[in-house]
């Protein structure tokens, strides 16, 4: 038997959410750090969950009748610079490369931190007429944004991977119902497969893409008290077009500019998923998205071994339609086992020793609650496959209350500024002009807006500079 | 109806295959340079085959219980330089990043041309003990390597695409099983998704991967006389484990040292079948590998065309287990669409106009050799399915004739060179001594081995050194 040492997580997550998040990266087996400053390796575990978000997405984007390319990795300066509110945003965290073998380059390359600028150029070349159009492309890959503040495992990282959709259509209409379309798209999934409850809404004038006419978000909220953004869709209008000179000749012969949009979701949703759903026992995956959906521990022992065994895989063989694992390791005890089962946050753990299989019956834990269950073996499949709608359902509704509860509506910014002190999320009247979210912004201890409900018809005066207000938009600290 | 330009590659393969082949990339529409010199854009068409390649291996290598993992873009310079053979192999192609935002970094940032280095410090952290082994991990994704030839696309480009496996054994017997069964498992992929025959064997000592104890490979012989290497599977023996400190302790309390194997197959794979297969109208894709297998193209005119666009659809719903388009534009003529079609490589053509209607019967063209069949509708399944069949194995014997016709046994020089001056393959005796193998490629024109079949019995007189020899090699122009 080898050596057990204690391997939970020694804070709870109430007291020091981020050591807990640390700890829990670790003690889960999901990442590590490397030795390249802000950069990490994702273990299996982690990117089992990835290659899920991926698997997902992808078909539902292809479905939208979305086709995958691949753009390369390096962009030139030059290109980079051609939009400038774009480049404004991106270079202050660009990594460039300056040599090659014994050479040094006669330009430098970026790392795309993004791959508007490479993609677009050859749209413009691409696109000749309205036969063209749409031209919606979407690639997998990885971005780089050498970001200067503490890197946190799938949070903040100077590297991280994502889709990159990029489309152009002819009209402005078609572009800004694939826009909605696409963060819909992100928040059904999110809800469905990590549980995960969302605001969407758009992004104040202030906090929208750089190039963009506006941003569609969605928004969450973590029980740090901080407010995270998932994935978002960008209406770029005809600014990228412009400048890149993405034309098109109408059914009239006539020039005209393309509409465009650009959209994301990253690995910063497994670690939102992470902070949202574990316990001080470590992680709770959601079924949908678990990397393996239900854990199989039989207790093994004496002369009963080989019947333990038996009845373990016919009903590791009745359930094969889920992700399932059978921990039959000799060298670990079974308590040692239920630890490490739990902080890694498999959904469902079916027990089995020779007292069960006298009875005909197994017992089935619930991860997210802890609740035990004796169940007769001829009902497994049932109970399995309502236990992991249970342990789905009961994730996204903690998660939902604990948003609801944060949401205080306020109007003026004494309030505000109570509530975000509180730790939660400020719902008030706002002009959107930036000037007036900076002002609010030191106020508040740096909470800014984080997004505004969409189709909203609202008459009042901003928290922020007592001018008429149009719209009620959510502040909170940002992660 | 849209201008028709004659959209036909201008040159015949077997006069100028390399334009042919820079024709074909543009006009099937598979890729397309980019401003980044030696990068590429792999656009929606070919991506789509990458996207069959990956979901095809992965699916492979989970099945012998390898997993997915992620590891950084970047390689510090010190640590590219921990294994002195691979660090020499590498270091003229490396790509450098040396600054990030407007700072200058500490230590330059090598971008990843293989992932050995970065993997194994992991590797060397999280291995401890028996219990820890095999770790059998791999990764899809880019790589760079600053080559300073001519580009070609998908055959020759600074950034490609592909998966690298690295995985750790307590016992070099294990690791030399994987890695024959590896290589076995790309073979019998490229054969039956691909239509590529390939020759399995190890590479020469000049030849083997830096840092391994030896490699095996693929090898494909080009129409176009030169030879070309596909995946390969590296046995790196305890090499790296000993730079790298990967050590574990065995049952017996020993610290020992892990065997290691590397492997891969790459975007390359696209244009040696692209090479393979094509011909003068353009691409001929392999049925299981190709984006779209089948395309409908409804003759449409006059009154009829809301019958036949009415059983079209039929037959699509019929045939929709396979990837099919149906190609209803009204803007190009139908002669048109066949032209772009069989550009573009489709196994099957189904047409279907008022007369055929008449008939109940549909036309059945083969890409491959151009054989159009008259087919009743109701036996349209059956015979889709034959005929896509057909032309899988059509272009595998193809393919297989012209290695087979290409290899000539040999066993003196002056035979070796004839055979390489007559654009073909010499099996010869070799000493596999690097300084012969460098004396024979000065005399025969650059043309090195390939590689030497495995399990070979043979006595005989090297054709380089005349010294003993006990293996026959393949001897060859690389690509």
């Amino acid at each position: 038997m080898a050596k057990e040492k204690n391997i939970g997580i020694t804070v709870k997550k109430s007291e020091d959410i981020s050591e807990w998040y640390t700890q829990l990266i670790q003690k889960a087996d999901l990442a590590d750090y490397s030795s390249v400053s802000g950069c990490m390796v994702f273990k299996p575990y982690s990117y089992a969950i990835w290659e899920k978000i991926q698997s997902e997405v992808d078909s539902r984007l292809k479905k939208m009748g979305i086709k995958n390319a691949y753009f390369p990795l390096f962009i030139p300066e030059k290109l980079l610079q051609k939009e400038a509110t774009h480049v404004e945003g991106f270079a202050p965290e660009v990594a460039w490369v300056t040599e090659a073998g014994n050479s040094k380059l006669d330009e430098r390359l970026a790392i795309r931190p993004t791959s508007e600028t490479i993609m677009y150029e050859s749209y413009s070349k691409w696109i000749r007429s309205w036969r063209d159009l749409p031209l919606r492309l979407n690639q997998w890959n990885n971005v780089v944004r050498w970001e200067f503040k503490h890197p946190v495992a799938f949070m903040r990282t100077r590297e991280f991977l994502w889709n990159e959709g990029h489309t152009a259509f002819a009209t402005q209409e078609e572009a800004e119902k694939e826009c909605t379309d696409i963060v819909e798209m992100y928040g059904k999934f999110l809800k469905d497969y990590m549980a995960l409850p969302t605001l969407l809404g758009k992004k104040s004038e202030k906090e929208k893409f750089a190039g963009a006419e506006y941003t569609l978000s969605l928004e969450m909220f973590l029980p740090s008290g901080k407010a995270i953004q998932g994935p978002d869709a960008h209406h770029d209008g005809q600014n990228f077009a412009k400048a890149f000179d993405i034309t098109f000749l109408d059914k009239d012969e006539k020039k005209q500019y393309v509409y465009q949009n650009t959209w994301a979701i990253t690995t910063r949703m497994i670690g939102i998923m992470l902070m949202m759903h574990g316990d001080n026992k470590g992680a709770v995956m959601p079924p949908n998205i678990a990397p393996t959906q239900i854990v199989i521990v039989p207790i093994l022992f004496g002369d009963s071994k080989d019947k333990v065994l038996k009845v373990t895989k016919d009903i590791a063989s009745k359930l094969k339609k889920y992700r399932l694992e059978v921990d039959e390791r000799d060298e670990y005890s079974a308590g040692w086992k239920f630890n490490q089962w739990e902080m890694k946050g498999v959904p469902i753990r079916i027990e089995l020793g020779p007292k069960d299989l006298e009875k005909k019956q197994v017992v089935i834990v619930r991860r997210d609650t802890g609740e035990k269950e004796f169940v007769p073996i001829k009902d497994i499949e049932t109970k399995v496959k309502e236990t992991l709608e249970k342990v789905h359902n009961y994730l996204y509704d903690q998660a939902k209350e604990l948003l609801k509860q944060s949401i205080v509506e306020v109007d003026d910014l004494k309030e505000l500024v109570k509530v975000i002190e509180a730790k939660k999320m400020a719902f008030a009247p706002f002009c959107n002009q930036p000037e007036c979210e900076e002002i609010i912004k030191e106020k508040a201890g740096g909470a800014g807006t984080r997004n505004i409900p969409l189709n909203q018809k609202f008459e009042g005066r901003c928290v922020g500079c007592g001018k008429k207000a149009h719209v009620m938009a959510y502040f909170a600290k940002g992660y």
